[in-house]
């Protein structure tokens, strides 16, 4: 129960009412933790707002009485941002958004739809469905990732290479500012160059810059007609070169995941199924999708590549299946062990040299840890986990950054930067990019109250 | 000739090189005027580096000497941003962009280039072409408009419509800032989001918060079968009707751009060429661009439109003669006068009513003016022409403008905001957007050096 003297807590059941500010300790337990296991701290409340008003009134609740805000979605993040820091000096408050759930009518014309950041990536995409239309966005969390927090990561998925990330869907933004005024921009106009793009430097912005509160989303084109293959390879230069092959002939393509042998080892025993496909070293699983079948076009276009042994999967059930392979890695991993999880991106040029550096890389600094690698072939996005090391050793996290940076790719592609990678940030941003992120951050919030610790060194 | 004892003058040629600061007003005219001939302003000196080192330094010269930085592409802006203000209290330095106008080769398998932001859009659209691929982005300036001025601007065109404005182009950006330091972001990954999108501000930030010196482009497919249609229509309302139609009907459709019967007849009359067409009060003409010729799918779609008397045109001669045109208008208008061109974007639901108020609305300010309106269909741009108004006289802007906002609209759509209007950017935005515009601004050049006056109120 609230102290009834701390301001704090009368500021935020004056801004969300008493029964959404949780206190108890059982209450903001699910609030507190990740979903991997590995970020933690403790929150003096969690505040549950009903709508863009009830927001900006706790946010300058929190800056009123020193309270750091922790911003908080669907709790699907990777990097620590969603949860509160261990370490937090000042009272946190996680500001959960789950129930901004509402979803607006589709815009015929214009193929967008309002939706507040707490509907879920799922709920968008059966709203769109019913409209004819697609969101063109999807990853495995589909179920919980809310739209507020999707947009604050940037986040990307399989589909990335077909319809951009989650940037090239937002034609409009609603938020709240470290000072508690809410910006809105929303009239869904493709070209509209009036000033800075405020919404543009939101994305992406993990919270420290303001609090999503809704999202105009832009919408694609359904296309219903869908088949998906797995690939088994010889090896990940055949991959990339598969991939150039697919580029050029395939326009259908939406998806090109791969993985490799000992994933879908660790994935079968945890699935206890056996394997739909002929073993290999790297598995492709490649998603087409067109208003009319592209089997025929799929199956051209293998052939155009000398593949032969293809499972292909027309219908949902088994396409479902095979994306079960891929989608189920996760699971897999989190039921072996609390893996360190780093999302890096290089270059297509470089992906099969990363590959095979990242054990040995590994090995140096954790001799005992085995590393599952899978991802997004198409945009080169890898998701590294090492499962063995121990949940602290952030030298594991260190050697496969710097590998990252090395072959001219990137510390974070799709999850973030959060508390995570927030040190390593220099390893592919100058010194003067960063001074310039540093000084929007001061900018808008110079009393640091919104997500602190997070994506900045 | 610069006196050799201003150190204004001194640091420039230390930067640049003395053949490339520009002191005699004869040398300097053709910078300090836009092609409207509405904006026009005095430098102290126009330099011409060849390099990005060369503009940070000119950059640090004029941060160290009190001298505002104009930077400049083709000087084919709209808006008064890339010519001197007319009230410079400071010494006004042009930063011309256009000697760094390499292109670099084609990346085949991300279909991405780097380019200087001194090369046109036409060079970038050549060199696309000749490796198979195409810029995605087009309009009638292409021969002088510069990619730096194009990102800087957020520039669109009639194609934005299927390939999204400038900002869907960039990949990745080097810029310059005020205090003369690089930003460079260019290892093309589709997903990177390491830390706040710096590049996506830049966008559209008119050279206020840096200065573009090269840009990642994103080339996009290259469809060679392309055919063209002007269709002749009774009213704005069926256009927007038909617009609906050939969306859902025509995937291959990339432009949909309209004008109207003054247009037409100005334009006839300034090329002396008979009407191609039949007369009505509408104009909209459409391009489709696919893999097969488009030509039955458009026929298809106009038919199912119930439209029977569009002009088609499926060579590239016919093509071309219907684009001069849409394109011709802004020649045909400055052969008139000076115009008042405003850039402004509506809904689509609202076009019809914005476009029917607009010749009333200038009127009540400009008795004797006459309106010639045409733009873009599909993404609802309408330039604004207004000939016969006193240059000087901003009632009929701010009227045009007012009446853009009130139907939901925006004061500038593809042209940027300029020196023309910064007093109106509240029209649009509201007051906790531009605080954080004004912010940032001020946190990435407290001394204004970057193009003061431009976008800002």
């Amino acid at each position: 129960v609230p102290d009834p003297t701390d301001p704090l807590a009368a500021g935020l059941r004056a801004a969300v009412g008493d029964a959404h500010v949780l206190a108890d300790p059982e209450l903001r337990a699910g609030y507190e933790t990740d979903w991997t296991g590995r970020f933690t701290g403790t929150a003096r409340f969690v505040v549950r707002p009903a709508d863009t008003a009830e927001v900006a009134a706790a946010v300058r609740a929190c800056a009123a009485h020193g309270a750091a805000v922790i911003p908080q979605g669907g709790n699907t993040g990777m990097v620590g941002g969603g949860v509160p820091r261990p370490d937090g000096a000042r009272p946190q408050v996680v500001l959960s958004l789950t129930r901004l759930d509402a979803l607006g009518a589709v815009d015929p014309v214009t193929a967008q739809v309002d939706a507040g950041a707490g509907a879920t990536l799922a709920a968008l995409q059966a709203h769109a469905a019913a409209a004819g239309l697609d969101a063109g966005l999807d990853f495995g969390a589909r179920d919980s990732a809310t739209l507020g927090g999707i947009v604050a990561a940037d986040a990307g998925g399989a589909r990335a290479l077909r319809h951009g990330t989650a940037r090239a869907h937002v034609a409009g933004l609603e938020a709240v500012l470290a000072d508690g005024a809410v910006v809105s921009r929303r009239n869904g106009l493709l070209k509209d160059n009036a000033g800075y793009d405020v919404p543009a430097l939101l994305v992406g912005s993990e919270g420290t810059l303001g609090v999503v509160t809704a999202v105009r989303w832009r919408l694609v084109p359904r296309l219903p007609a869908r088949v998906a293959a797995l690939v088994p390879l010889p090896s990940v230069e055949r991959a990339v070169a598969l991939l150039g092959v697919l580029r050029s002939r395939l326009p259908a393509l939406e998806a090109a995941d791969f993985f490799l042998a000992a994933g879908l080892q660790l994935l079968l025993e945890h699935q206890r199924i056996a394997a739909p496909v002929a073993a290999a070293p790297v598995y492709v699983l490649l998603e087409c999708a067109d208003r009319a079948d592209p089997t025929a076009e799929l199956a051209g276009a293998l052939e155009a590549a000398g593949i032969e042994d293809a499972v292909v999967a027309d219908d949902t059930a088994s396409r479902e299946r095979l994306w079960r392979l891929r989608e189920g890695h996760a699971e897999a991993i989190a039921a072996a062990g609390v893996p360190h999880k780093l999302d890096v991106g290089v270059p297509a040029a470089r992906l099969a040299e990363f590959l095979a550096r990242v054990p040995e890389t590994v090995a140096a600094v954790a001799p005992r840890a085995r590393t599952i690698l899978f991802g997004h072939l198409g945009d080169g996005n890898v998701h590294v986990n090492v499962l063995g090391a121990e949940p602290g050793d952030d030298r594991v996290d260190e050697a496969v950054l710097r590998l990252a940076a090395d072959v001219g790719g990137t510390i974070s592609a799709e999850h973030g930067v959060g508390i995570a990678k927030a040190r390593w940030l220099g390893l592919v941003r100058g010194e003067a990019e960063i001074a310039a992120m540093a000084a929007v951050k001061r900018a808008l919030d110079p009393a640091a109250v919104l997500n602190p610790g997070v994506l900045l060194p």
